[in-house]
């Protein structure tokens, strides 16, 4: 008994090394053929919901969604096995993702049409990241998103401002076109306003009378003005981390202690003193 | 004839505390319930708007509404009677909106349909900033606002010159096209022209002579720069602003308590004297 | 004779100082005058054009404008008779604007319809600055002009390729999609793309085929970057000039020349040197 | 033998100055008759789709199309001729874009209409860059293409979550709108969403249902915030290498050269030299 146990528990350490990791060679390989099987299956849904496609191959879609699926399954089983703690893949972002990623096919056999939703496995498409796990293409992210989070309080007040704007222009447009332009409804209003200041400008509600041409103008230039500020902050964000990035590599000068070095530097430009060799 | 007076003083000071503090936990429960009751009579007004929604429960929905507005006539007589100096409400900027946001339901006895510009409380939604208090809420919404006051100046300008562009381009795009393309007159010219140069374009107004489409295309061209102004006002605001607001971090001077210098300065500009080194 | 001479002469500098001067009372009531004649007639104009408008008030509308084209004319006649070199003033941007805004009118008496073009007027509006003359406005015009002007370069290298852009684009686009869809010929297709690109989006002209569809998601997603470029080039130059009008204040310390002083510093932050009071 | 083949070094070596070179009299001529041929050339193609020009002048264009194919053929094997190493320039850019420029007009002899992709030669427009050789215009070129070149990594990565994100939410929209609003299709739903994340809005294809025009709003708020992403990446970078290039303008080093220094320091970074005192 304990001979197979043994011999199961070197199966999910290598198993656990292939599927998790991505240093050893059979771990890359596995990790490319995921990425390919997850963009096939992605693709073949989109194909599925083409009119013309669909018809001609549909067998053919379903059988491959089903190989895919039944792979994808087996790989959540393995994922679960073969870690430690399965609580903490199960519950973390991907492992959710996982699970949803498989969900929607096996309630195709109850639901019919519901494997469209297999197109979720799209967000699986963000293991790239973990995979690559390139420091330039890492750095470039973790950037990115630090960047996104610092502006998340302004972003937020901004958003806050901004629907309520919407709500009392929405309301003012509904007042004043009414119903004959296409303005049904007070929501249907808001919708229209958030299309023309998020400069969309889809065209499928336009006001029609003067007055309601002239407010839309007015919104449309304020719209110039709002566009700006979340751009204003996110540029500022990614600007003073930029900064951080660099002050960050340089060592503070043992002598005098000034720290805004040059990356370069191998004397401090106060006081002359020579920094240690790394 | 003093004991009741002072009775209704008691009454006065706990309720204003309630009604105007945030700090007590019956203060905090009374602004939630507030932000609720708004919440709940803007989305009330929206649904009355909705065809098929209107017809079902329109009379559920009256009777909702002026239950809100007789609680928020009560909270607005209350503001005014437990306040020392009532024009300090009624003549502030929450005062006069809190005024708007119950007359026109009382307006709608008179007038048939007057009750949809009740949705002008939504403005009463901007008290979040004042209930929430958060110090990082509030700090960043202080920064916007200043940021948007200090580029105000440059943005006036340019909208001044904006405006006078699209007159002239509006004109000659109203001789270029004529009636036949839906540039009716010079009026709706220039709103083509603004929704064109804000990069919303509905479509609804379309060039369709070769020369209309050229002049259009220089007109979408100069959009690309013309937007660019806006945003570098702003981004250049909030930069300048998030920089100001590192530099008074820095170690306030130890002799005139001067905060913002210099990082890397060695003596307060202001007094002369001297940072011990770090 | 001569005492005729020097009357007129008197009348002259008087004059002058009205039209062109805008310290005096009734200079400044002038300006103020002329910026509202300038700003009925705009208004008149575009009127004029409004179907409803037009008929009802047809006579009346076009005995005002002669009126104050009149008033134009007698003020451009004594803008050349009291400046002492006319030719500053006719061959100045100013002086062709404003004969170019009296010249429609006296046309549209050999060419029916040609009083349109009296809109142009909407250009003399620019003459606000001069006369507001307020040191912060004019402050800011002239750093947002010289901003544009700074970033021109880049602007002018960025817009070659975006034209050879769109050329190459919308030929591709009118070979992938062709007639049927409003691709209707290579010109046409290039409005499409700079519409595209400038992210207007009229909706005019789209693409049908899933090929030309697939294109236009990649144009788009590059528009995404292109717009990024000029705004980012104006940012960068806003925040440059913002920079330099901030340290241009500064003086350089006389004691190490350290030139990069908060304004409001009294001693020099590097030698502790102490500046003279101003 | 010799005296032929020196002869015709002598045409190769002055024939090479002309065409490749920039400085000569000659030089010059030749490039801007190159250009005017190819910008000649480029609105051959457009008008020739355009249809009531064409059928008047068709025969002139073809003609004249054709002279110029030929110029471009004898310049195609004149740079080949005179150049020393002819591979160096027939796998540069220049070289593919030069043969990739004439090919079409002799694959029209066998496929018709082919010769719409000479329009391909508007990229020859792209030598101009070669030929003005001006310091200022080359060096904004290059400022410019470097800040793109060093923020490509971020725009990769964003565009990546772009990707997948136009995935998610069209296949929401089609699995909420379905065939009935236009979303046929899970692609067309993905062009849908690229179309309004990107802010263009064509139009064609917009939510009808309720539920669909309440994610689209979410969408194009969230379309608010992705925006400013790849504008804030790239302002960044021009930033930077702004300022980059201001600190190069400062006097280098007297001991070894380097020319980076930050403008305050006071010790070269690389070698400790002291700076003598300004």
């Amino acid at each position: 008994m304990k001979h197979i146990k043994t011999k199961y528990e070197i199966f999910r350490q290598k198993a656990f090394l292939i599927i998790y990791g991505s240093n050893t060679v059979a771990g890359r390989l596995f990790d490319l053929i995921l990425l390919g099987l997850i963009l096939l299956s992605v693709i073949l849904v989109m194909l599925d919901t083409v009119e013309g496609f669909n018809k001609k191959y549909h067998n053919i879609l379903i059988v491959l969604e089903w190989i895919i699926t039944i792979c994808f399954t087996i790989e959540y089983i393995l994922r679960i096995i073969t870690i430690k703690k399965a609580k903490n893949y199960i519950f973390s972002f991907y492992g959710i993702i996982d699970l949803i990623a498989i969900l929607p096919m096996y309630l195709s056999i109850f639901i019919v049409g519901s494997n469209v939703l297999t197109v979720i496995r799209a967000l699986r498409l963000l293991r790239l990241f973990k995979i690559l796990n390139h420091p330039q293409f890492s750095g470039q992210s973790v950037q990115l998103r630090e960047s996104i989070i610092a502006s998340r309080g302004k972003i937020l007040v901004f958003m806050y401002f901004l629907i309520i704007s919407c709500i009392v222009i929405g309301s003012v447009m509904y007042v004043v076109e009414g119903k004959e332009s296409g303005f049904t409804s007070i929501p249907v209003a808001i919708y229209w306003c958030i299309v023309t200041l998020s400069t969309v400008g889809f065209g499928d509600i336009t006001p029609i009378t003067p007055l309601g041409q002239f407010i839309a103008s007015i919104v449309m230039i304020m719209g110039y003005g709002i566009i700006a500020v979340p751009t204003g902050i996110v540029t500022a964000e990614i600007a003073k981390s930029e900064i951080k990035r660099q002050t960050k590599k340089a060592i503070p000068c043992g002598q005098c202690g000034t720290a805004d070095h040059n990356i370069q530097a191998k004397f401090c430009y106060k006081c002359g003193h020579e920094f240690p060799e790394i």
